[in-house]
């Protein structure tokens, strides 16, 4: 607040200090809410008309005034002033200056308190409705993706060693999952965010006839919230989609993972467009895949940014604290970080080439189908549990042979077992062993083709 | 994996280091999961035994087997051992031990992956039901204490300093609103938690002719896992249920911080019951808000396990690594510690003795009710910005003369503004205040009342 | 990289996508190094000379272009180039455009890897210099204000209960230890960030005959980086600084948590001048101490951006990644918070306006004194143990009658313990019990002067 | 404390409730500091002796007492109970039952606030001393496998694309250089740690006339703590501890990911010893990294510790509050946690087998001298920006023909410049790539050699 508004306010008999003013001014980073908060003061005055606390003209001025504030801002004629301190400051002030004194009758009934609640929620609704956006086009990408590689072998990792054979459409059905699963989060955060805090006022309501289910029907929540000391001080809505940004940041960094770990010339399972990547300043030939190693380290700010809001609440009494002001920046750069990885991410399941034969080769090493050698056994009659210790020897001999299984001889393996027979080679073959996984969730190409086709429905 | 079995095992040439056995054997604390364990194998030996996997009588031996197990480990009679690594491993070895070759064959068609994720969804399904019914405890515990102290004033606090009066009921609502939103995040969670990842096998699903459908419904599952790679890497159950969990501890952080400072000889709002409270060592009158505290601080260590598992997943490539075998520790951990807040956090809620007196007398303090005096000119004309400031003026009036604005003679009072009349002493009375508001979602005595019946409805 | 820029580098066929562009651009944060990315290529470049790389003449041009681009820069005379990615390319690219040719000899011998890193340190190195330089301002302050207030009487808390008398000085002096030790962490980090990455090149070093002392020297730094690998890629640094900013802002938090209850209206311990409190928007009698609650909450941002630090590094392999481009905007943000917290503390420590008045009325209460009558009883021979316990029943008598230790009459007294004699009155005594604490670190007035001469040796 | 011993003391009515004392007591945890706590209690009696407070047969039983408490709580004869809180009650009370009266005498004079302080410190010296010392025999083992391998070639990676070839024992001296700086972190914080608390009594020193320098000698302080208030209520140095303790994680968590990369079937660059490693429950082939895979996932677990207590400490006001009862379990479990990654960390710089032809393979592939090429060029004379422009187009043009640098001709080199001479093939050779690069930090063979012994001399 600045030294002339501050004095006219009758309590302080000092104006506050230069470096105390910059010090706590929001307007730098909060006046990124300026839409919401005008669409909230249009919706506040309306209502006020309705209840008969301004008159129908006073509310057209308010609302014409705050249009106007509008239009100057987008276009880049509005001074905003830290003396001001807040968005809602200056705006109110302008307000006044430019429609007189009618202006200062908007502030009847409200609070900033309840106001900053109001923008933030507003704002962080369209943010997940983005974020929604983005995780269905992503779904939409790998639903393609795995049915174009519905059948196209690639060694299934685990522990990052060759465990058993799966296709690429089954491992991107799995990204699918993860990023499905987000989206029901962010949902479910929209549902509880979207009450309409606005009347809460300071703290404990107002004496003014306000119907707050107008102002809430107008801006679009489903409900008004039930306390007006928890309106205020609520900032759960923004520790909610914090963490489900975190828990999605991180699904991101696992595919960005493997994105650099396939690109590597000793994978070579993927290569990304040039369009993607960047060169070294000094070494002429690298071609680094910056997209995902960015959004992998990403998640390190999502992360670091819900903790920070949890930080901030832990401890606060109730209601509002300053302390609360806190709340903005990290949920903003929380929001433009997901929103800017989302798209990359979209972009780049669309834009990958995998080396379909790279992956098949890398798929027969490893004695990848070592499990259906003993699964085989068992259905010969061995217990599982004596097949998977039958078959550990094979493969030890195998190796020391430097021999794949399929390469085994016949009478070699019969050794091992007098039950098998020719049938063997099928179990053990690439494709042989895929097309056996043929259960609910399971990699078989007919399975994936057709959980692709579920996926797509549930986008 | 111990020498022997190890060895047994044809891969292995050498066998584990003692060191190394120690550093991963997951047995000392997975071992709690043994019950969820049983269940999954009873679950998975007879929908074997109906797949035709396994005979009747195979599958009778296997449950049996399986029952004797439990009732061992119940009586203390089970003896875990570290060289068979987990609780998996243990309860396998022994049935085999106890009912011969055929126990062999339970491990057919599944691999610890899928197994491990079905008991800790089992473990954690119950835990969260634990969760739910804690907090609607709570809930009533709050409601009832709403309506009885619906019409106490106390003063409510913005920045902890007097703002404007509530009453006690309103304010433990507002804790009600918090405890509301954390029981729906729990069951949003439990939601995506319950579908079933038996049956997805290492990573790849099983050449085996399983029924998923049939384990996940035995288990209580509303569903099975799409997709087998995902159904074993995926903790986001975990993740999720440690995110709700650490936004349900800071808000309890919030009530006890207020109970702290409540509690305080200069406060003295609140009295907590001997029972909640020790004394100190060498301060013989101490009477320390212990209870409170400790919950305070228990949000750290909840909002550390929630890190440590967002750590633990980031950047970790698909499918199952043993990295995760660190989720179990902080979800166990998360899960006792957030039972023991709640339960007492209930009842301290019931106990706690709120000092009505003490708390009306300090809303008398502050010039709680200055916004109401300007309300008043407001209603008598003044626009609300010249109100507010008109007021500033006289608090700092009452302010020098040291006097309350209810003790400013009326003709003071005109002097400010001459619409001002004898009404204006209800205006700024502190009932006169709480009475006035009285819209939804505010302290008036009324409401209160109306919303705790809501709220009521609602648990 | 942009399309032309790109093309020119022969390994790449395909321009970047803009969107990536953006999204992988640095140089619209990472610009604020330009002066330390200068300073940075002026000493390469003398090297080099020096070397015999590069002519006299060339490192002339070279060193005046950079000079006049730093002048440009400083002046707003610079335009900055998303397509040209980073301040280093920007840069360079400006210098070939000001002195031709030659300038593309610049990046000889290094690579963006060191040069970056170089950068990074120089900055973090003037950052800690300021915060060091900002902790012992307050130190002074606080070693000023502890003097002044050496012998003023307060309660002291443990679990916000009065506890045992204090002084003010003494309680301010705690406030110095942690600051003391916040510095020693900070001086403890610069010398391990002051060593110089620069000739690490892109991670192996380089064929040139540079001469990396020399850069070290000139730069200021105390050595060079042992091993080229660990140059370019180690955010040690980094994290360190933020480590020990996390903890300074915690210890921040918790004197404005102080700060905010002692200036509620319960506590009255302190008022805060109003250039550090600003008003509220509706309520005309607040004064809210805004900037306490700012610093508490600003905690919240610096845990956060430590915690993004630390996931950002966890499991990426050597050397650079591109994930190491988001170490910038948390450590600009933690330093730049850090600073502004620190300063507004110092003018806050300075400006403060403690009630001695009503501390000591505070300090008379809650039987603070009841240890000194254990104490007492001890010197009149009872065991410590049942001195306790015989003074616990004695408080609980008081306070059934309303009285004060120091009121209750000798002959009551006696009937407790029958050694009890009229200097027992010195003993509870606030001011009795104040001096009697006369060890090295205790509260005795005498103590808390000689403690504030020697924290004033300390800074 | 339990019914009895809470009603002994007075100025309670009511014992605690039996949940409650569950929920409060420490005894399960904190029970493993009985050899520091009874170390802090004999130093104390001693000084009590010397002091005049306790006659030298008090001193004696006391010590006899407390020595053989120490002996049946390690013969496993010693009863703990909840009802008494904490080890420090516990063994207060044993002692008295022990040695009648004269135990009651032994809390004279201190607290268990800074009791406990000093017991957590002198547990904490201990841990720190321990891994000092694991991180000497790592660092050592490292030195010794980087001299084996100081001249064994293999790609560096940036963004996990081969680079630039750098020697084996170069990156093994990347890994010592962490380690070196995690060792010197750990030394700043012990350091700061160890000043004596004990003393500083329940908050404000004492009314004995005890001698802090003498038990702080006694105990092997540096120093007494400064501050009565600070030294029960810092907790700085596990805060610190756990910093640096996070730091070395998120190192190990990077080693280990490249041992699982390195590992795997596409890199196959490094064996480990089955020792190390462990099966899977259904796949007969596999061989896991688990040891390496679970050290990165605990990187998660002491993050995860290290924000608890930040957040635990944040907002607390002073002194001490029972929130700090929270401390002890994350600083035991992340002590716990680090030593058993250091020690298996050890074992594995130890005994991991380099497959180095594979090495040099890999690094064969990726044109990983193409910057040699472009330094060739510029020793010929061309700026550097325009030798890395060249070389990026024959980059290209070898990659369409599909042969390495060293396999085109010299008369298509030529054509690129016809400076070229025969010696490029030198240049562009892996050997002589590795040997040019012999300055400070550089990866030439000699260079390493001498790092390794610079290293081993910094050990």
């Amino acid at each position: 607040m600045g030294e002339d508004d501050k004095l006219l306010r009758g309590r302080f008999t000092e104006g506050t200090d230069e470096g105390v003013e910059r010090f706590t001014a929001s307007v730098a980073f909060d006046r990124r809410l300026y839409r919401y908060d005008i669409r909230g003061s249009v919706a506040h005055a309306e209502m006020l008309a309705a209840a008969g606390v301004l008159t129908e003209a006073e509310c057209r001025a308010i609302v014409d005034g705050l249009r106007g504030i509008e239009r100057d801002i987008e276009a880049g004629d509005f001074e905003w002033s830290t003396a001001l301190e807040d968005v809602h400051m200056n705006i109110e002030a302008r307000l006044t200056e430019r429609i007189g004194e009618v202006g200062k009758k908007l502030h009847t009934g409200r609070s900033r308190n309840d106001q900053v609640a109001t923008d933030l929620r507003l704002y962080l609704r369209d943010e997940i409705d983005a974020v929604v956006t983005l995780l269905g086009e992503i779904m939409t990408r790998l639903v393609d993706a795995a049915e174009r590689h519905a059948a196209d072998p690639m060694p299934g990792f685990t522990h990052l060693q060759t465990a058993q054979p799966v296709t690429l459409g089954h491992h991107l059905l799995a990204w699918f999952e993860m990023a499905h699963r987000d989206r029901a989060r962010f949902s479910d955060c929209r549902k509880r965010l979207n009450v309409s805090p606005l009347g809460a006022a300071a703290l404990a309501g107002t004496t003014f006839p306000i119907d707050r289910s107008a102002t809430a029907a107008a801006l679009g929540f489903d409900g008004v919230a039930a306390n007006s000391l928890d309106a205020v001080s609520d900032r759960d809505f923004a520790i909610e989609f914090c963490a489900a940004a975190a828990l999605t940041a991180v699904h991101l960094s696992r595919w960005c993972e493997e994105l650099v770990i396939w690109t590597s010339q000793q994978f070579a399972f993927v290569e990304l467009p040039d369009a993607f990547c960047t060169g070294s300043s000094i070494m002429p030939q690298k071609k680094n895949p910056d997209v995902p190693e960015l959004v992998r380290g990403k998640a390190g700010r999502v992360v670091g940014h819900l903790v920070g809001l949890l930080v901030l609440m832990k401890g606060q009494a109730l209601a509002y604290n300053r302390d609360n002001q806190e709340d903005k920046e990290p949920v903003f750069d929380t929001a433009a970080t997901l929103r800017g990885c989302l798209a990359a991410m979209r972009d780049i399941v669309g834009a990958m080439r995998p080396d379909t034969a790279a992956m098949r080769r890398a798929a027969e090493l490893g004695y990848a189908t070592a499990t259906d050698l003993a699964d085989y056994l068992v259905r010969k009659g061995l217990p599982f549990r004596d097949a998977y210790d039958t078959v550990g020897r094979v493969v030890r001999h195998a190796q020391e042979a430097g021999v794949a299984l399929a390469d085994l001889p016949l009478d070699e393996l019969r050794r091992v077992h007098d039950a098998i027979g020719e049938d063997v080679y099928d179990a053990v073959s690439l494709d042989g062993s895929l097309a056996a996984r043929d259960q609910v969730g399971g990699t078989a190409p007919a399975r994936v083709r057709a959980a692709a086709a579920e996926a797509r429905a549930r986008i």
